[in-house]
């Protein structure tokens, strides 16, 4: 299957300059991979910032906006901005309250969030980070500990929101670090994606079988195993994510069915309608539900589910206005 | 690639679910498959009805709740509605005012929906019929006309504003045939699509072919060709868009560029960079873009372009507020 781009090499230009196009509450520093909010950051507001490979769209530009994020630096497909790009998004952004960074853990990004993180400091900008790592099938056993996966983009809304609501840096990072204990998530893929730079597929996969525990970059899951029904795998799912959560009996989620790109949306909520159905077998209650495709893998097909265990505050930062291109509710300006 | 489903002939119920499950505003009849706001058709407001086979999400289901549709009524995957059905769906939402149809140019569609629409009428419903038609990849040789695809997501945000604002039947009738008149379509398809019920591609396709002139029940195009960049397939669906509308010199544009359901968000904003330069370059204007995937076929990779010559009205009817699981923005109950 081709792809809808120009040059390999140059799809992340391309996609920016899409971006700006379309989205004028958006300013883009094509040349660094910034992208910002056009009206900047309040002063004395909390920044967000966040980022990593591209690949993954809507995550993390399409969260840029009042309500989540205020900056997002990418790098090339699957692969980390470069610390200067982020060091420059971190300047970009403060306002003189600090700067809170959401990085998902894989190498190359902790790596290089990191070392910004550190020079921001010495230039005298108060800089937290919070750490997505909340994929089960990456287990604990894993050097390099879990991957981050759907929680991100249900920890840009509720950290976006708080930051909006005039938290400290401080209180952002405790209200961060407790969303990372409470969220959960696994995935599984259909197919493979192909790398605009490669033009194959990153694994070869049957037309009846699934990877199970796949991240977002391409790669294979934790195992191999026949196709099942929506059910099955969402049971699988479900239940993989509960063992490890442990959540007190009759809790509240905030259910993300997440789609990796090529999946369509009827699938997506014949998924989510098994969620449902389990998770109330359970016991459990569903007070949110977010259907669709979030944060992707190029067109791989599959989907990963995220379960927040809720309760009163981060419910009220879920349902509090965003505006950003792809997640739009309430009154944001 | 297998499906995230469980077994195919329910496929349609089992989405329905998921979408009563998630989506508390709406009111799912899952018997009689019509999804209905919840809150009922507005005393004295013209209630407006889409629907048609299912495999498109997420329109029509998608696009319930205030500021555009009062209901959708769907079929099997790629399959109408039945009149029976779709009459339900006008009985349960006439407020006295009226219900204007919005039906895409298929036979099966037009034959049932007219079917419902004069039974309505003997029963003393004030009916009208907006058929959409935009695709010009179906030359006006063809029978039965030209298809409807992605203006259909347009006109129902358009008219769904207008009928909030208390237009009457026959307004509404005009505008939407003034809408029809001003838009057009067209779109190309990387890989087949895969019907949940035979489990095989409706067609083979080589890794650099591209089919021209889709539409969106898994059917080829209206020739196939090497596929080439985003910029090239851009520059065809532009320049065919604009030879068949031909629009004054510097017109205004509200631009879809729409997802087929297996195509990523990052190369929809690559297509949505090509066609920003192509129409600024042809000497028009961009008012308003929506990028993603709106109106689809299954899991079909490709795009679909869709223009519509604006003014300041339309423009009105399309910042509007509007709060349906698909579309929200604005302040929306």
């Amino acid at each position: 299957m081709s792809k809808l781009i120009n040059e390999p090499n140059e799809v992340v230009a391309d996609f920016l300059r899409g971006l700006a196009a379309t989205h004028l509450d958006l300013r883009i520093d094509a040349v660094n991979r910034l992208v910002l909010r056009r009206a900047g950051c309040r002063q004395g507001k909390v920044a967000l910032v966040s980022g990593g490979g591209s690949g993954h769209e809507p995550l993390h530009c399409g969260f840029v906006g009042t309500g989540m994020l205020d900056a997002a630096c990418i790098g090339e497909v699957f692969t980390s901005p470069t610390p200067n790009h982020v060091l420059m998004a971190i300047q970009a952004v403060d306002a003189g309250a600090g700067v809170l960074l959401i990085v998902k853990n894989y190498a190359g990004d902790q790596m290089n969030f990191e070392i910004a993180a550190d020079r921001a400091g010495r230039a005298g900008i108060d800089v937290r980070t919070i750490t997505i790592d909340d994929d089960v099938a990456g287990s604990s056993s894993h050097l390099a500990g879990r991957r981050g996966i759907g929680l991100t983009v249900i920890a840009e809304k509720i950290l976006g929101s708080a930051a909006e609501e005039g938290l400290t840096l401080s209180e952002l990072f405790d209200l961060g670090q407790a969303l990372r204990g409470r969220g959960r998530s696994m995935g599984i893929g259909m197919s493979s994606c192909v790398h605009p730079a490669t033009g194959v597929p990153t694994f070869e996969i049957g037309a009846d079988e699934i990877e199970i525990g796949i991240g977002i970059h391409g790669e294979r899951g934790w195992r191999r195993a026949k196709a099942g029904s929506a059910a099955e795998i969402a049971s699988l799912l479900v239940d993989s994510i509960l063992a490890d959560l442990q959540p007190p009996p009759a809790s509240s989620f905030i259910v993300l069915v997440n789609g990796m790109g090529g999946t369509p949306l009827i699938e997506l909520y014949v998924v989510a309608g098994e969620v449902s159905c389990l998770l109330g077998e359970r016991g459990h209650v569903v007070v949110r539900y977010l259907v669709g495709s979030y944060i992707t893998s190029l067109e791989m097909a599959g989907c990963s589910l995220t379960l927040l265990q809720s309760d009163a505050v981060l419910l009220r930062h879920w349902d509090a206005p965003v505006a950003t291109p792809a997640l739009r509710w309430g009154t944001a300006a």
